[in-house]
């Protein structure tokens, strides 16, 4: 429909249906749903009415597609105006098949990963009637005790600006209006949730102002310029003030700077949660807050509803800021068509074929061969080889446990394990599954048994979906003791340790890598993990992934991550020794691994590294570098260049991550790469917000580690 | 001398001369000092000449009162234009007697008993010829990782105002000039050193600046306000700009908001380390940034002495800002009498009885008893009765080092140890010393022995000396595990464990508080550590300190704070069990002891509570206690005042210390209390740093312990 019949639309509503039309809440409100039983409680609680409902915006998590048509069929017949609902889900990292979790995927440093991932859960998704998901979440992570960090792609600016374009861009493909097959994305959450106080969910964000559009801001801004339709504001509070009732971030910085227009949705319940941080005294207010701000839909609370009428009423909340949210949300459901189509997506018969689909699956097998990272691969030990002996042990030996968190519709019977994946491939396969908590004794001789019995061992532990993911914060970012010690007692009985690590977060592996001949670091690699890593292990796949988020010695060291400041007294290897440096007396400065680390089975060699001495501020420069596979067999490397601008008018961080570039070779096969750092990557925030690029000397490191450059010195003049 | 001879003094010196007066050196520099060796090297290295020295501006950390006497004469010999050096040193919890740790004196949450370490310190370091004191440092701090907490007195800004002022008049006295006792006070660190990133020293500091003004700048205004004569920069940068060249917070907060007109020095290099922090290129630019932000004295690098007067002379730095810096020099010169007579306590026979007195050894001893903090006491198992067989085990059993880190001039020979204090004064006392780090099972079992054989163990735990402080910073917040270990094992041949914790941070102590019945927390109480300790194990005096710093329960729960914000899904006894709450899966969200929280061996309590229930915005509230020792003994107890705003334009903290006062009660006695919050303690400020007092229901929150308190509700009207 045209902007005209949008705008008609919203003179023939009454006050009561605008507001209704700002409310989001779950399917078992809604007349058609299965779910529907008794709701009389939930929906006097929320002070909800038949009439309220019928006028409600949109539809949050349905379970099925059957549910949402039937939903709609019954909307359609009772609302007024004939305003389709919108259907929200959470499809995070697939839909029925399941891709590794964001983290891992922020391993594969990999735009074309990335969207391919997003493309086939938003093919998924769509073929299930759902029309937006609550996915990319880009907000920078420092701190893997929040549980939440494996719902991003991890610690770098630079690296969530691209991957979190990727993925909006992989849900909505170029036409989301026409292509059936696309959902609208919403990014999430803004803003810098990331940084909760001791990296206790939900806690308390400080930061400077500088800091915020520096490291922060830049991801949410990328994915937006991507052309993201939706934004939902964060749990937490910013400058003191809750996201959700946070009139300069939401206006100022979101509308004005960013110029986003589309829908701004609250987290669950987050409207209403103002009123537990202390800065709205009840509903009313927290609904005053909110609209304020610019919030446009309120999920699953009721403040709207119950406020939001009196507040226009009495003049403190002009009308024109819920005419201009209705229109934000008219706006979204005709980008989707579904004034000319209601039922986009809810055929029950149409596109069935799209869901768990043979391609589907090989599209999860590959993102999850691409998304592993190599920590460790001591004498070779890794690939293995089909005529060896291989003892699969630990919790994940034979577990289905391997979709990771947030998974609302993917299955873990249609997941691989590496049981499957593995059973009878080898000259022998023996499987022992411990406990991932408490390992009995008897446990510990029936692995030790079939370590001594197997060639090589391939120690399957990590961390249950559960512990990570929303709401699963750890003080300790330790797995159980009882896998330190399966570790141990098996490396004691045969050395020729394999561990595949399962994990929604960097942990306190230490102990485990020194236990361990090799280090596969799969995250939760979804579906096909099984089959994925066998690829990797067999050396079909050649492991390629490189480290998101820094992997720290130990919980003390938190946070620690490689794009830090220096600091006045720094350590070196010069100085190393000496009392008064910036440094623990009991650990090294250096994280156990680094940001992006990760080994291969081949080599390769960066040569031939151009660039010129000196550019005029403004200008770009233009970095090439030869790449070449001097190993014995086929991997990709992922090229990175970092920048480092010596002296300026503001500490700057030793070293930032300016452009990468993922290149697959032949053994042997060298290619050219040239990277372009813009005026953009050169400049910075100073005290009072300005951008500004200086002259002086700049480093660009060009390395495949961020601890594994060469260095090159380039003069910025005026 | 009046003000136009230092003004016509400043008209006589060149710009060398000016230059140099901004200059602080070691005293291996100086002619007439007994270090002087070959300093060729040295010299050099800093690029000085004799003619420079000759007009150098002050000395820092002098051995000895002989060496400076030296130092000043051979200066006067040769100063073209008569202008004294003066003498600075870290006397930083006493001079030759050495008082507890600050950490421990902000356990005292008495101004009194601060003012007394202050007042004695002085005494002795200033009949040692010591002119100012770099002390207090009132840096807010909640990251027990970092050693330097040891020299903070705590985590709240209004104990650390407090007591800030306190120690600055206790150093300073009512006339500085008249009174030859006294120092001249030097606060610091200008500003947020207690904040670096992960704990670890020197690190970067990054904050809002809400948070800044509402929580880090006010002990440091508190400091001034008393009176402090100089102000120290920091190491760190905030936002972005090494503290000692951030023209923002020195010339606009520290010296137009704060009124601050005193002298302000860098810290020990801090000068050209803003080369390291990347904000200057080199030595001139570094003495550009600092000179412009106001920094008066460069402490221990060459920058200014080698490039300022090419800035004054090319332009680029106005003369006039040497002349602001050299008068600020001449006026504290001034201040403490050194143009009358620059040998102010430097005659050699002078007040040698001042120093180590009997009377200053007492003020030690009771200063100590009053910083000790007692955390547990199960069934009355302290004080002990001089008729047990009691053994005393440990590394610190027979141990000197009890005196803290950043001690200077005091002698742990001069020491009082347990061994000291406690030998032969029970029925049976044995002494076990263990090693701190490695104990051996021969040890262990004479240990295990003494256990068995004694009533009741002492166990003398803790931290060395060396291992907090600054530039010690511990990633692992832990004992080596040795001493709990020897704890466990002694709690299993004995159950009847008092331990005694030497420490110089908050440490996890969990397993040390389950094995044993009584925990005293001592930190480092100084000369007469033993002499106090055995004060309170024998109940001679009753434990009445607090801790001024939440005591986490493991490494992995910092920062954690009394004072931190609600969030939106806070954890409640209700709601306990829930998943989606701001909490860790593996601890609770407590801390192991709160701030504030310290037992007695006698009990209090607080009746007759009276406040108004309403109050107009501005209007003072008085609020009244009545406080009993109800128990068999004399005692003192800390009343505590906490304010709670519970609906606000920002998110208040769920506890904020408003007032406290400590009171000495014997048993039965009674007396009430009468505290006031003003305004200013019902303010905070808003996102645009205004100030506001806002109308609502506020919680006044009265008890003895941030964690055990009454709740009365206040209504602010307008």
């Amino acid at each position: 429909m045209d902007k005209k019949y949008l705008e008609d639309l919203l003179l023939k509503m009454t006050l009561d249906e605008k507001i209704s039309q700002m409310m989001q809440l779950s399917p078992i409100f809604f007349k058609g749903t299965e779910m529907q039983g008794e709701i009389t409680g939930p929906m006097e609680e929320l002070h909800l009415t038949e009439e309220i409902i019928k006028n409600a915006g949109s539809v949050l998590g349905s379970s099925s597609k059957k549910d949402m048509l039937q939903i709609q069929e019954a909307h359609m017949e009772t609302n007024r105006l004939g305003i389709p609902l919108i259907f929200m889900a959470d499809i995070i990292h697939g839909h029925k098949t399941i891709f590794p979790i964001p983290l891992a995927l922020g391993a594969s440093f990999s735009e074309e990963i990335v969207g391919e991932m997003a493309r086939v859960s938003a093919l998924e998704a769509s073929a299930s009637g759902h029309h937006v998901t609550f996915s990319p979440m880009v907000d920078l992570v420092r701190d893997p005790r929040w549980g939440r960090v494996m719902e991003s792609t991890g610690e770098d600016p630079h690296l969530n600006s691209r991957l979190g374009a990727a993925m909006v861009k992989g849900y909505q493909g170029e036409n989301l209006l026409e292509d059936h097959t696309r959902l609208a994305a919403c990014v999430k959450h803004f803003a810098a949730y990331g940084a909760p106080q001791g990296g206790r969910e939900y806690h308390t964000v400080d930061m400077s102002m500088r800091e915020f559009y520096q490291n922060y801001l830049p991801a949410y801004e990328a994915a937006l310029e991507a052309g993201a339709k939706m934004v939902m504001t964060s749990f937490n509070v910013l400058d003191g003030v809750p996201a959700t009732m946070n009139k300069w971030l939401n206006r100022d910085v979101l509308r004005k700077e960013l110029g986003f227009s589309g829908v701004l949705i609250s987290d669950w319940g987050a409207v209403k949660e103002v009123i537990n941080h202390g800065t709205a005294a009840n509903t009313k207010e927290a609904a005053k807050g909110a609209v304020l701000a610019g919030v446009d839909l309120e999920m699953m609370t009721e403040c709207y509803i119950t406020s939001l009428k009196e507040l226009v009423e009495s003049g403190e909340v002009a009308e024109s800021l819920v005419d201009e949210a209705v229109m934000r949300m008219l706006v979204l459901k005709n980008d989707l068509g579904l004034f000319e189509d209601p039922y986009r997506g809810l055929k029950v018969s149409e596109r069935t074929g799209d869901i768990l689909s043979a391609r589907n699956r090989q599209a999860a097998r590959r993102v999850a061969t691409e998304s592993a990272v190599l920590l460790k691969n001591n004498q070779n030990i890794l690939p293995l080889s089909t005529d060896q002996k291989v003892a699969f042990i630990g919790p994940l030996a034979e577990s289905k446990d391997v979709l990771g968190g947030w998974v609302v519709y993917g299955e873990k019977s249609d997941a691989v394990s590496i049981y499957d994946a593995f059973s009878g491939k080898f000259s022998e396969t023996k499987f022992v599954t411990t406990d991932y908590e408490t390992i009995s004794e008897a446990d510990y001789k029936r692995a030790e048994d079939a370590a001594k019995d197997a060639d090589v061992i391939v120690l399957c532990v990590g961390e249950k979906s559960e512990w990570s993911g929303e709401a699963a914060s750890l003080a300790t970012i330790r797995l159980p003791e009882a896998q330190y010690e399966l570790c141990k007692r098996i490396a004691a009985a045969n050395s020729s340790v394999v561990t595949v690590l399962f994990n929604g977060r960097p942990l306190d592996i230490k102990e485990l890598v020194q236990n361990s001949e090799a280090v596969l670091d799969v995250f939760f690699p979804g579906t096909e993990a099984g089959n994925a890593i066998f690829d990797l292990l067999t050396g079909k796949v050649n492991p390629s992934g490189k480290l998101s988020m820094t992997i720290p010695q130990t919980t003390g060291q938190i946070p620690i991550f490689y794009n830090e400041l220096r600091t006045g007294r720094p350590k070196t290897e010069q100085n190393a020794g000496e009392k008064y440096l910036s440094q623990y007396l009991d650990i090294p400065n250096e994280p156990l691994f680094p940001f992006g680390f990760g080994l291969s089975y081949t080599h390769f060699a960066l040569t031939d590294i151009k660039m010129k001495k000196e550019i005029a501020v403004g200008e770009s420069l233009t970095v090439d570098v030869t790449v070449q596979n001097t190993g014995e067999c086929a991997g990709s490397e992922v090229v990175q260049v970092y920048l480092f601008d010596v002296t300026a008018s503001v500490s700057r961080p030793q070293k930032e991550l300016k452009a990468f570039q993922k290149v697959y070779l032949e053994s042997g096969e060298k290619t050219t790469l040239s990277f372009i750092l813009n005026e953009k990557d050169f400049s910075f925030y100073l005290p009072d917000l300005k951008v500004v690029q200086e002259e002086g000397i700049h480093h660009v490191f060009v390395g495949t580690s961020s601890c594994d450059v060469k260095s090159f010195e380039v003069r910025v003049v005026r």
